[in-house]
């Protein structure tokens, strides 16, 4: 019985998110869903990139959260297109709260949405919400273990990003290690080490995004 | 209909969660709900409490990770009595769960059970487990919104402890400025500042439960 709820809510879910799909494509946008632990840094990153493919793409934001506007002020703040959802309990973001956020956009001045998904690494997994990128960033304080821990989310990652590559010295996450032992978990993900606060690696990873906006418009 | 299994759900939970406080209350074992994002440090900060309250009291671990046994095993490898659950893909413990648990961990030998919930900062807030307290930790590199994105959680904590202080010379994390917003989501929680790694305020920690254990000795 709780399995047949479970199935309707995400074959319902799957719909709507092929309907997002079909939206997006119609105008040629790219949506990359972002996910990660609580305060990995996916806001910061969107900041970054923002001002690394200034002139280059258009970016609008949709924002998840459980509760406030805290991540949808400070990119509007910064001059970003951001809409905010809020979860209420919910532990992840749905297609169907995507499509409401969709309906709320300008979507022909965007060319790459990012929807910063609630942080967890645990429920957004399930989820379609009709993007083209599965991104999941991992910051170095959280250690170079979790992707054993939550298999799922990083098994179907298109990119993994490990963010606060700043914090290296001063916590313990291998490096080396742990790029090696990732692919025993997902061997097709782009891997990018950046600091959100330094900068480092972040235009190798805008490069790879505009590399894939290329790509999505070209029907590739 | 969803919201009716979902009460169906909590309910039972809530009848189980009875049974393990009666089954804990006969043993005199302190039950505490450790929880927090992933990697915020809950399996080193049980490490730091074990060896603080060395000859003082005699404590249990049941770890719960949605896969692996990672921290179970970090934990017996220290000499510490540590059980693993592997919820698959669920993204918090339930009171059937630790009742699994306890029937397979010797209780007379325990003083302090430490419950480390899934890294989550969402699903685990419903849950009841029969635990005596609920403590949250949170990290410094994970900033210092969280309370305000993740109210549920924070709001029940009966203490908050803020981990990694040995970061916050390199984070952006005011301590200060923390503490008094925080008595904006809670004002009952005793509130800790500890490092895992330097040690610093894991005396007064580990002071304020050795406190808790008389309490619930006493059946205060």
């Amino acid at each position: 019985m709780e399995v047949k709820v479970l199935k309707d809510i995400l074959s319902a879910n799957n719909q709507i998110a092929e309907q997002n799909r079909r939206l997006l494509a119609s105008k040629k946008i790219m949506a990359v869903n972002l996910m990660s632990s609580p305060g990995a840094g996916k806001t910061t990153l969107i900041l970054r990139t923002v001002e690394a493919l200034q002139g280059r793409a258009r970016i609008g934001v949709i924002e998840g959260d459980v509760s406030s506007s805290i991540d949808a002020e400070k990119l509007s703040q910064a001059g970003v297109t951001a809409i905010q959802i809020n979860t209420g309990g919910g532990c992840h973001l749905d297609a169907s709260m995507v499509n409401s956020a969709l309906a709320n956009l300008l979507l022909d001045d965007i060319d790459i949405l990012f929807i910063e998904n609630v942080g967890n690494l645990i429920c957004p997994s399930g989820f379609d919400l009709g993007e083209h990128l599965k991104v999941v960033i991992l910051s170095t304080p959280e250690g170079d273990d979790k992707p054993h821990k939550y298999p799922m989310l990083f098994a179907n990652a298109d990119a993994l990003v490990i963010n606060k590559t700043d914090l290296l010295a001063h916590v313990n996450f291998d490096l080396d290690g742990f790029k090696s032992t990732f692919k025993g978990v997902n061997q097709r993900a782009a891997l990018f080490a950046v600091s959100g606060v330094s900068g480092e690696g972040i235009r190798e990873w805008a490069a790879w995004i505009m590399e894939k906006l290329a790509s999505v418009r070209s029907g590739k």
